[in-house]
């Protein structure tokens, strides 16, 4: 696909640059912001013309929707710099078009391709130098829109705001990951918004996340709030378990989220040649496999990480370690992934976008 | 309960009211504010001394965490002026219990209740004016809490901000109501955030309700996500369904929100020597109860309608219209519980709090 330039638009440029305070080699993630970001106000129900502008604080009012309601959703995506220094993105359609489902679902407005994605090309030729070169390095983006219109009445908003903002990362490498499979907290409903990247449903994960913590792991698996017995995400990646050769995900549904790098991910296995079934796996298949040494790796798959593989898992009081494999898929699959998503390999999908 | 005065406090006055631009008689809920808000900031482990300023936009990161991932929460609860000029809140222990249940279960940290209760009294105080007399008049409050913590990962904020604005309510009367059960779509999972005042349940609604609204049905009755066979609550008010003489309502549960105004309608029942009984009520049951004309009243019990009066439902493409009865039991303690409220009945119960 080719990107559309964003005509129409206001660019308030920053008099200087915060570039060189940063330090490139130690960043902690999602935490320094780029000079500038991309603004766009809905009312009288349409899209004004968006503004680049610094980044700053907004002003907004107490009783935004936002604030009572949790009108708000995000995407994450990211930007990477080849040899040439030319900036690519990584399937910006499926992450345009999963903020738009989103959207829908929370009763929000949906966000035009121009101002998504031409915006952000825009955005992204101003912000060229943050994105660095190298295996590892990355531009992280995050679109958000958040119900800026006032009153305290459970309704929808008649004012919004579509932002783009943008933060330097490195490779994420969060250490060793023990899980905890979840018997009792849920993630999502049936029927509910667990298809939706709302910001609702990351607070919802805070709390038992934080009891796992402190047991001593860092991530929670989601299963099925209704019998917890089938496993589903872990809340900021979809879920890959490899059983002897073949590897297993859930299906994506109203409770897990459409990853841009699960699906990723699954075309690149069968190009490889590997096994891969989208189906809900038990919680005791899962123990089982363990236990009988079927069980090869458990990887996450989501943007921030890529692919986050585990070291174990913890069930009713019983922790089950994973082997250390020479031939990971994780590790081919990352490998091969990254490779393409910062183009030091072919890209044979067509997945990546230049700016 | 007596509630104690703030000291530690900031107070800076608006140099001028907008009360004499109010329309006491053409109020919309929700949407007129008074002159002054209380703010109170958490960081660096602890609340800082709350603040007492004019109602005015704040500014705030994008990057907070709020927009993001949701962490935010939020009471509803409402002032009454008696005969005698002077100001009274109903069962404020009740709110501010459940305020910090719900920040425990979204990973925020506890208000103080000097700081929730105490500060609330001040304000009160200074916007006396704003509480107007006579039955149907009331200032309904908003204390709420967001992440404003900057940082685009998934993880709880380091700061917080505490906040309670004000809005002058007449009567909420919503016209003739009509609901919709739910077949599909649900507003909590087990295990998930259903019992806290937390933002992100009440955006998920709005779709689904969008939905019934463009059916002709102004609400949704939520069922249990798994079967959808179990009658839950309304998303903003707690049900009761009156089969025979017996008044019934879902136990409170993680799904279901323990309502103060649901807990007061109990408790005012069993005075009256009505029979409730606190038990799921099965969609086929009431369905059942309709055809043989043993369904007399549905009602919605919450804070800002406190008694809503059901006027038929749907379910599967039939709609059941419920009779009109001389001898409600929805008026009657409609009319007992907000003459409490006002302070036209003795309050047997000790629920009203003069500030």
């Amino acid at each position: 696909m080719e990107l559309k330039t964003l005509e129409e638009i206001d660019i308030q440029l920053a008099p200087t640059s915060k570039i060189n305070e940063v330090d490139f080699d130690n960043l902690t993630f999602g935490t320094t912001f780029t000079d500038h970001m991309l603004v766009c106000d809905f009312a009288d129900g349409e899209w004004k013309k968006p503004v680049i502008q610094p980044y700053a604080p907004m002003t907004i009012d107490p009783s935004a929707k936002v604030f009572h309601y949790g009108q708000a959703i995000f995407e994450g995506m990211k930007a990477y710099k080849d040899a040439n220094d030319a900036v690519w993105l990584f399937r910006p359609d499926q992450n345009y078009e999963r903020f738009n489902k989103s959207a829908v679902r929370m009763a929000m407005p949906e966000v035009p391709e121009e101002v998504f994605l031409g915006g952000l090309k825009r955005l992204l030729e101003i912000e060229k130098d943050w994105v660095k070169k190298g295996l590892g390095n990355s531009l992280y983006i995050r679109p958000f829109m958040i119900a800026t219109g006032p009153g305290v009445i459970a309704a929808p908003a008649k004012f919004y705001r579509f932002m783009i903002i943008l933060s330097p990362a490195k490779a994420y490498y969060s250490g060793e990951v023990k899980v905890l499979i979840a018997e009792h907290y849920s993630r999502a409903a049936n029927g509910g918004i667990g298809a939706a990247k709302a910001a609702g449903n990351y607070a919802a994960q805070f709390y038992p996340t934080q009891l796992a913590n402190e047991q001593g792991f860092q991530q929670v698996i989601w299963t099925d709030d209704a019998t917890h017995t089938k496993l589903e995400e872990a809340g900021t990646m979809n879920v890959f378990i490899r059983i002897n050769d073949t590897l297993y995900t859930a299906p994506t549904s109203e409770r897990i989220l459409d990853g841009v790098t699960r699906k990723s991910v699954i075309e690149l296995a069968k190009r490889e040649n590997i096994a891969v079934e989208e189906r809900s796996v038990l919680v005791t298949e899962l123990v089982e496999a363990a236990k009988n040494d079927s069980l090869k790796e458990i990887f996450g798959a989501g943007t921030a990480a890529v692919i986050n593989p585990i070291a174990g898992f913890s069930y009713k009081g019983d922790y089950f370690e994973l082997p250390k494999l020479a031939d990971s898929i994780a590790v081919e699959i990352k490998t091969k992934l990254t490779n393409i998503q910062n183009k030091l390999a072919e890209d044979t999908f067509g997945w990546t976008v230049k700016i």
